[in-house]
């Protein structure tokens, strides 16, 4: 076995000693048992717990020209986290399998590391990482499960807007969007293949689209401030406001009516560009909304249409289905 | 887009239509908050929550000319199952990461949903898929995350061993790693490649060993009983009694001695075939062990090695590493 002696692969060391370098890098665990037994122990003090599952998948959801294993591990648990923030709850701890090539270098699996690591630090204080696993792909695979706590809140779930709701959303929407057109139209070769991001090439306002598709930055505190103030309904945006906006007039039985006025200046990319993972949320009419929150529309009785915007239903592709849009020729 | 009319692969479907056709095969939730919405909210009893993760990746995990749909969803489940007995704990929830190639018949994804409840049923009755992810990957990959309640017991963790507790096992061992050697023996062709399996050619022990690979069945009902019975450390057996032994061991600060004449008539396939995810426990040593467990060693003082078998130190091969053992040329 020879070792690649700076940065060897996986493939050149045991699973023990990779799972040593990524545990060195993620902070010490307050659960009642930790990483490193068959499974984790965790507090789960109001008696529930608030579950979900994500996948990032390399091709389909990231190309490695572009992320960094910094910004992989950032949007696996970012991603994650929005979700446990949509049912208005607290994030509480993440389990992470990862599957690898045994090409993978171990400065990408440390780095990735150490993105799950300032995700959790930047988007949920307290969150940590608790348990995972490690296999071996040919096909680099993240899938996160992340853990959250309601704090004895009823959870808000897609199916409570009510007709007279105001529909609001928190974080960006359209942005991640843009900077995967900002990706895919400057950083591939004449074949079509990513190539590394030159960030000093890009204007201020595509290095921040870039970033927010590379490591998206979602307004996961929001999520139990929205569920404090009563929201009626809850979800994140990640497949695009008016497919994830029909989802949830589906689920309530209503009509969510957009304005477009209130999505500004590219209207086409905040309805259709999912990976922002804003809070789209309905509150009752009065009070305001909460801050961090702003009014995009009203909800109003079922109709024929799920969604309108501006009052007429909306035309052309509405948002991302990956069974639908993947293709691995022309990716 | 032209669909196969009867078994359309899942590149024709919508996501929305797979994820139907797969709740469809799967049992109502009892879940205050079940699949469908952003997250699951599930009970956690006695405040805390048992938590894992596992993936079964085409390839190094399984083959598709062998696993059969069903087949691989039975194991996905089964082998997280068993790392949540291995804590003491009764599975209440499973969440499904599901990555699959375009290609995949649908057919096949319903087999998957099918095996995953039949696993359920048959090892931890009352658990149930609560939520998951449908994603695209070149690599078939399969991520199972376990939920487990402990019901006021304290876990079982791998550190608790003592010296002049006895070792004791639930469940095979060796039986899956026979039956792999019987696949790749007698069911791959002139280059390597995996062949379907005919059963009919089979023994029936050799029938037996298959089927423990290909769907293992773990003792996941006599974690609870090993932890109510005293058990002072458990682990489930996934990479073979010495490899998982020895973790145990140094976990503990002990030496386990084994005595071969307890492991059946395949030693040696017993020392280092791990698939059958049995239970290995310590337990002190008056009373006897639970039934369901036997009695395979003693737990003596840390010594130079964390293992013996039969007094002496063992000798070759000790267990699987993915990242050690696995080569994508040779399989």
């Amino acid at each position: 076995m020879v070792e690649s002696r700076d940065d060897p692969t996986v493939g050149e060391l045991s699973e023990g000693a990779i799972l040593a370098r990524i545990l060195e890098r993620l902070p010490g665990s307050s659960a009642e048992v930790g990483p490193g037994d068959d499974a984790a122990v965790l507090a789960a003090a109001d008696g529930r717990i608030v579950a979900s599952v994500d996948t990032l998948v390399h091709g389909p959801d990231f190309r490695l020209a572009w992320s960094s294993g910094f910004d992989l591990g950032f949007k696996a648990a970012a991603v994650n986290l929005a979700d446990i923030a949509a049912m208005g709850a607290t994030p509480t701890a993440l389990l992470v399998a990862l599957a690898m090539p045994d090409s993978t270098r171990l400065s990408f699996v440390t780095a990735l590391a150490e993105g799950l690591r300032s995700a959790c630090e930047e988007l949920a204080p307290g969150c940590a990482v608790e348990g995972g696993d490690l296999t071996v792909s040919d096909t680099l695979t993240v899938a996160v499960t992340a853990l959250g706590a309601l704090a004895g809140r009823p959870p808000v779930r897609r199916s409570g807007a009510r007709p007279g709701d105001v529909v609001a959303v928190a974080g960006t929407l359209g942005r991640a969007d843009r900077g995967l057109r900002v990706l895919f139209e400057r950083f591939t070769d004449a074949a079509g293949a990513p190539v590394p991001v030159d960030e000093r090439s890009l204007s201020e306002a595509e290095r921040d689209d870039v970033r927010a598709q590379l490591r998206p930055s979602p307004p996961v505190a929001l999520g139990p401030v929205a569920a404090d103030a009563g929201a009626t309904a809850m979800m994140d945006v990640s497949d695009g406001l008016l497919l994830d906006a029909s989802r949830l007039a589906t689920a309530s039985g209503v009509t969510l009516s957009l304005d477009s006025t209130a999505l500004g200046h590219d209207v086409a990319a905040a309805l259709t560009g999912g990976e922002d993972h804003a809070l789209l949320a309905t509150f009752p009419a009065a009070p305001a909304v909460p801050p961090g929150f702003h009014r995009v529309g009203a909800v109003l009785p079922p109709s024929e249409h799920a969604v309108l915007v501006d009052g007429a239903p909306p035309t052309g592709r509405s948002g991302w289905d990956p069974y639908r849009d993947w293709d691995a020729r022309t990716g």
